[in-house]
C-alpha cells in the first residue's frame, strides 16, 4: 500500500470576473480534512460548460479567487479513519458535488444529489467557512459519498468526463426508463448530448439526435445515433408527433427560438421531457400553455447530475461495454484556451485538461 | 328486454357568442347512426368549466348553433349490430370525448384518450360533416368505446359529474402513483378539485387541499383531507418544500399570480405536478426557469379526461366504497344560472342538469 504524500494545493484560479478566462496559478486552502473524507492528487479534470456560467458569473456571482473544474480523476492520497471503500493510491473521481447533509429524505433514500443541502464542488462554502475550490488544480478532498471508484478498465482520461458530463445524461435516462423498446431523443450533441448517445444505445433504445450543426452529423452516426434530426428544417417536428418516449435536453441557453412546444409535441402519450442544462438566470423557459402538456399527457422536468449509485451504474456499463467518449486532451496551462472553445461551441465533445502543476 | 324507441333531437344551444349563457331550445341532427353506436335518452347532465371556456370562445370559435355538456348520464334506447356491452334501457355515461381513429398507437394502447383524431364530444365535426352536439339536450349517440357502463349502486345523478370531472382527475391520480404512503397535493377545490380529495383519500393517500378560499375550509376537511393549505398565506410553500409526491392542479386561469414556481419547490424528487385545468388560449403558464425542475429533479405535465379502463376503475373505486360527489341539482331550463354560477366560482362543488325536454 502506497504510504501517504504531502500535497501542495494549488490551481488555476479566477482572480477578476472581466477577465474570466486568463486564469492565475493560486495556492488555496482545502477543506478542513475529516474522518469521512478522501483526498486525492488529480490527474485529470474535464471542462464542463458550469464552469464557464460560473466564471462569467451567468448563475450569479462567484467566490474570488475561485477554482472551478467538476470531472475529476486522481489518485487517493489520504483517506480519513472512517473511509472504508478506499486506500491510497487508488484511482477515484469527483463530480459535481463534494458532500451533503446525509440525513435529510433525500439522502436516506439515495438521492443525496438532490439534497438541498448539497455542498457542490466548487463555489459553495463549508460550515467552517472553507471556500470549496475546484479540479483545475493539483488536488481535492471530499467526503467519501462523492468519491467514485474507477475501474481498471476504464483510463483517467476517459473517465474524469464521465463525472459530470457522463453522469448528468446517465440519470435521467435510467430514471426515466431508457432501454430495450424506446425511443429516446437527444437535443443538442456537445459534451452532454455525446454521453448520452452513447449511453442510450448502450442501454438499447433507440436514439433520436436532435442538431442544428450539420458538420456535426456525420460524428453522431458514429457514435451510433439511429436517427439524426437537423433542428434548422422547417417543422422538422411534424415527422415525430406522438412518437419518442423520452427526450433528454443539454441546451443550456433556451431563448424565445428554442420551439419548446413543438419538442413536447414529439413525445408520446405520458412521454417525458427533461432538461439537464441549465442556462443563465436571466435566460428562462419560452412561454408554454396547459395546451402544450394536456393533448398527449406529457411531462417536462428537469435532473442534477446523480447519485452514487447512478455513478457506479454509469462506471459500470461503460467497464462492461467498453464505452469510449470523444475527448480532447490538454495541459492544465491551456484551460484558458478550452474554456473559450467550449463558450464558443468549438469543443468536439470534451476537453480533458492533464496535471501540470503537480 | 325494452324496446327501442324514437327519440326527439333537441337541446339547449348557444345561437349568439355575444349571449353566451342565454341558451335556446333548439332541434339538432344527430350523429349519423353507426354499428358501433350507442344511442341514449339523457336524464341527467353535469355542467363543465369546459362548457364555459367554450360558450363564452375562450377556447377559440365555437359553431353554431352549439349546444355543450359533456358529463352525461341516461338510459341506452338503441345499440348498433356491433355493439355487444349495452342495450336497451340500460343506464350509461358519456363524458367528453365520444370517438377516436381506434387504429393508432395510442388508440391500441387502451390510451384513447390521447388519440390525435379525437372527437369531443360537442364542438366537433364528424366525417360526414354532423356537428358534434352535447348533453345538455335530449339524447346523444357515441361509438361504444365511449360509453360507460354505470354500476346499479349507484345514482344517475351522482354519476353524471364523474364522467368528466370525475375522471379527469381520477386518471392522473392512477397515473402518476396516488396510494398508500404517497403525499398528494390538490390545487383549486371546485367541481374537480373536491373529486380528487374524494378519490385520493379513496385511493389511501395523505392529502393536501391548497385553496385561497377560507369560506371552504370546513367543506374540504369533510371531504376528507387530511390537511388544509391557505395559499393566501404569505410563503405558504415554505412549510411544505420537497414534500409532495403529487400535485394535481385543477386551476383553469394561471396569469401572473400563480406561484408555479413555488408550487414545484414543494415536490419531493422526481415528483410531479399535473394540470388538468385548461385556461384560456391567452392565458399561458408562468414563466419558469430550468431552475425550477433541476433542484429537485421535478416534472410538470398535463392529463387529459380519461381512459375508458379509467372510467372503469373509477366507478368501480366509487361503488365499491360508496363515495358522492358533492353536488346540486336543477333543471336544465335553469342553465343559464348553473353557467354563470360556475363562471363566477360560486358551485358548491357541481352542478347537475336533470332533464325537462323530453
Amino acid at each position: 500500500m502506497p504510504s501517504q504524500r504531502d500535497v501542495d494545493f494549488k490551481g488555476y484560479a479566477l482572480t477578476d470576473p472581466k477577465r474570466w478566462n486568463d486564469l492565475k496559478i493560486t495556492d488555496f486552502k482545502p477543506k478542513t480534512f475529516d474522518a469521512d473524507d478522501v483526498e486525492i492528487a488529480i490527474t485529470h479534470c474535464g471542462v464542463c460548460g458550469s464552469d464557464v456560467h460560473t466564471l462569467t458569473q451567468g448563475w450569479g456571482e462567484s467566490k474570488l479567487p475561485l477554482i472551478v473544474g467538476h470531472e475529476i480523476v486522481g489518485t487517493v492520497t489520504r483517506v480519513g479513519d472512517n473511509v472504508k471503500d478506499f486506500k491510497p493510491g487508488d484511482r477515484a473521481g469527483v463530480g459535481a458535488q463534494r458532500g451533503s447533509c446525509m440525513s435529510c429524505r433525500a439522502c436516506k433514500d439515495g438521492l443525496e444529489n438532490y439534497c438541498p443541502n448539497s455542498i457542490e464542488t466548487y463555489n459553495a462554502v463549508y460550515p467552517d467557512g472553507v471556500v470549496a475550490q475546484g479540479g483545475y488544480s493539483t488536488a481535492i478532498r471530499a467526503h467519501e459519498q462523492f468519491v467514485f471508484p474507477i475501474p481498471d478498465e476504464i483510463e483517467s482520461r476517459y473517465a474524469a468526463s464521465m463525472m459530470c458530463a457522463g453522469l448528468t445524461v446517465f440519470s435521467p435516462l435510467k430514471t426515466h426508463g431508457c432501454g430495450p423498446g424506446k425511443k429516446v431523443g437527444i437535443i443538442g450533441i456537445g459534451g452532454l448530448g455525446h454521453y448520452a448517445i452513447l449511453w442510450a444505445k448502450a442501454m438499447e433504445a433507440e436514439v433520436y439526435a436532435f442538431t442544428h450543426d450539420d458538420s456535426k452529423v456525420e460524428d453522431i452516426k458514429k457514435m451510433g445515433a439511429d436517427h439524426v434530426v437537423n433542428t434548422g428544417k422547417k417543422e422538422f417536428w411534424k415527422d415525430y408527433a406522438l412518437t419518442l418516449d423520452l427526450i433528454v435536453s443539454t441546451r443550456d441557453s433556451f431563448g424565445d427560438k428554442m420551439p419548446l412546444g413543438d419538442f413536447l409535441s414529439m413525445l408520446y402519450v405520458h412521454g417525458r421531457f427533461v432538461t439537464v442544462g441549465v442556462p443563465d438566470a436571466d435566460d428562462p423557459l419560452p412561454n408554454l400553455h396547459p395546451f402544450n402538456f394536456v393533448s398527449n399527457g406529457c411531462l417536462m422536468g428537469g435532473s442534477k447530475i446523480g447519485s452514487k449509485q447512478d455513478c457506479l451504474e454509469m462506471l459500470e456499463l461503460a467497464r462492461s461495454k467498453g464505452i469510449k467518449p470523444w475527448i480532447e486532451e490538454m495541459p492544465m496551462c491551456d484551460v484558458g484556451r478550452a474554456l473559450q472553445n467550449v463558450q464558443e461551441n468549438k469543443v468536439r465533445y470534451r476537453y480533458v485538461l492533464t496535471q501540470d502543476l503537480a
